[in-house]
């Protein structure tokens, strides 16, 4: 029996959207999708042709991401010619057209160049790769640009900002309508025991908290002492403190903490993105001393961002009591939602305009 | 229940495969590899915990690709960090160690730079996006280099030669040992009808042939009046035609024909990878005609290569019968196999050290 044409997702006029799966055989197909509660699914229902389907109420316009369980295995949607992917995660890509959606969208606008970019890490004896957005016209320009250094969260990798984050595109739309002044953003692999997720073998498990803490400092130290440089020799970029941005989520919140005040005076915008001070056992009188020395140091901009249900919101809270004790001028940003790419993408889009 | 930890694919020493998935619930699981014939599939079977697996005989050390099907639906392994695209399609990573497997990967030694760059294309009036590779050291140095453009088939895009075709690691690996010169390599979108397969719409059917009749010629066209001219522009490269290559595998052989047919002069090294003339009732003698003004602009090397099996044996045939009737010196390597990315790869392993 020749498959039917399966179209999904079919997104209807008034934003409702319909998914289908053709499997005369499975047992139950369901689908979670970044709308929905992490590990909530809902089922899909077999139709004769064998074509399970389902149609959800209308979404808002943004962008989402979602997986098909066919019998309990996640899959992408096959019909779907978008995959993205943080870490060794892959999940299909669902645009609700819309205003709100235009700003994570491929538009008929000048567009940055993203390149994969190999460099030397001599303080973690390593040849290591990162992704480097260069804005439009950076190729024929004779002009200087200033540099955000953009980190991911634990689970993801080198890739994860430009693929599930959209960096390059957001950069794109903010800087055509004139939101976000042009600048170069470096997106790093922040997990400082390897190479790249992309090279690691199958079946390995993932880093514990003892790796995590074993490795507590070094990557920030690889991105101060050998990304930075790199990037300043390489690129026309300003090498001068006001020129330099960091920001990154949930872990790479937390390397963007630790590489602040671990190099006071290095950058002068500074966001921190579902994160805070993870360890309550953390010596807070020491890092008052640090957050002091940054505050001293001189800060254009400290901004904090964090769902009102996020599972970390109490190493947030520290990270604020921190930031008010020590009298470092800071903004709080809290949005609605947890621990998501959806809270990732906004707090960019609302981030990147106050660079520079 | 909390689900077993499973690790797939798990490589014996002596090579064997064990593949595996966890589906309690799925009546059927099997696999398609690309070591088994197009839709062939092999059964996994059922264990105790609800993990399916099967383990396939040694394999010869290379680079392989496969899916899972889960109750017949399409799917990449959960387990396996390494996702491959070819357009559309996506499927999990398998590399066999040993010697044959090293050119394709990510070994020690110096990386080039995969750029993800947009293009103007007035022939086309569309923005287009296309990957170029840089050798190691192009950033720092102050040489100029050649380049090779390098043209996907039907169904892909612009990421088929660097996902599945590993094209940078190849490259990076022959470079390093010594066995092709420095260069770039310029991998394009060739469907003209469309800006990028990655921004269609899921669902939308793939072109007809007489979507690609009615495009027939216009891609080449802006290849080489869009594309050269913009990389001559902006990179640091030679311009000469001694310094100009181009290869395709199908549809882009189609296109290499026909780029450096209507474009005498232009490209000293040609490489047509399972291809040829597909239209049997093509103007021979005009055609002819074409080849003796492309013999008579000079080419360095002719190079075509196409597997015993493959379907498009007759167009290959086709051809070598024009190249032979018109005494266009030319090599003809003729492997096992048939239309295959296993292939493509050879034959770019094959080509690039003839280059230049």
């Amino acid at each position: 029996m020749q498959a039917p044409q399966v179209v999904s997702p079919a997104i209807a006029p008034d934003r409702s959207v319909t998914f289908r799966v053709y499997s005369p055989k499975a047992n139950e197909v369901t689908i979670n999708g970044s709308w929905m509660d992490f590990g909530e699914t809902l089922a899909l229902s077999k139709t004769e042709n064998g074509v399970w389907e389902v149609t959800i109420d209308p979404l808002a316009s943004t962008m989402y991401h979602y997986n098909f369980f066919i019998d309990g295995v996640a899959a992408i949607d096959v019909t779907n010619p978008h995959a993205l992917r943080d870490g060794t995660r892959y999940a299909s890509l669902l645009m609700i057209p819309g205003k709100e959606a235009e700003v994570f969208q491929q538009n008929p606008v000048p567009h940055g160049t993203l390149s994969k970019v190999w460099y030397d890490s001599p303080s973690l004896d390593m040849k290591r790769r990162m992704y480097v957005y260069t804005p439009p016209g950076y190729e024929s320009s004779s002009e200087s640009y200033p540099v955000l250094y953009l980190l991911h969260g634990a689970g993801g990798d080198e890739d994860a900002w430009s693929s599930l984050g959209r960096t390059n595109l957001i950069l794109d739309n903010l800087i055509a309508a004139g939101k976000a002044k042009p600048m170069l953003v470096v997106m790093t692999n922040g997990n400082a025991w390897q190479s790249s997720t992309l090279t690691q073998a199958p079946g390995v498990s993932p880093p514990t908290r003892e790796t995590y803490m074993q490795w507590a400092g070094k990557f920030e130290k690889s991105l101060v002492e050998d990304v930075v440089p790199y990037i300043e020799k390489n690129y026309r970029v300003k090498s001068d403190k006001s020129s330099r941005a960091i920001a990154g989520l949930s872990m790479g919140g937390g390397h963007t903490i630790t590489a602040s005040i671990n190099y006071p005076g290095t950058f002068d915008y500074i966001g921190v993105f579902s994160s805070g001070i993870f360890d309550p056992n953390a010596d807070m009188a020491e890092l008052e001393q640090k957050f002091n020395a940054l505050k001293d140091s001189g800060v254009a901009k400290y901004w904090v961002a964090c769902g009102k249900t996020d599972f970390v919101m109490e190493s947030n809270k520290r990270l604020l009591s921190i930031l008010d004790k020590t009298g470092l001028a800071h903004e709080y940003h809290e949005s609605e939602g947890g621990h998501t790419w959806a809270n990732w993408r906004d707090y960019l889009v609302l981030f990147a305009p106050m660079l520079f």
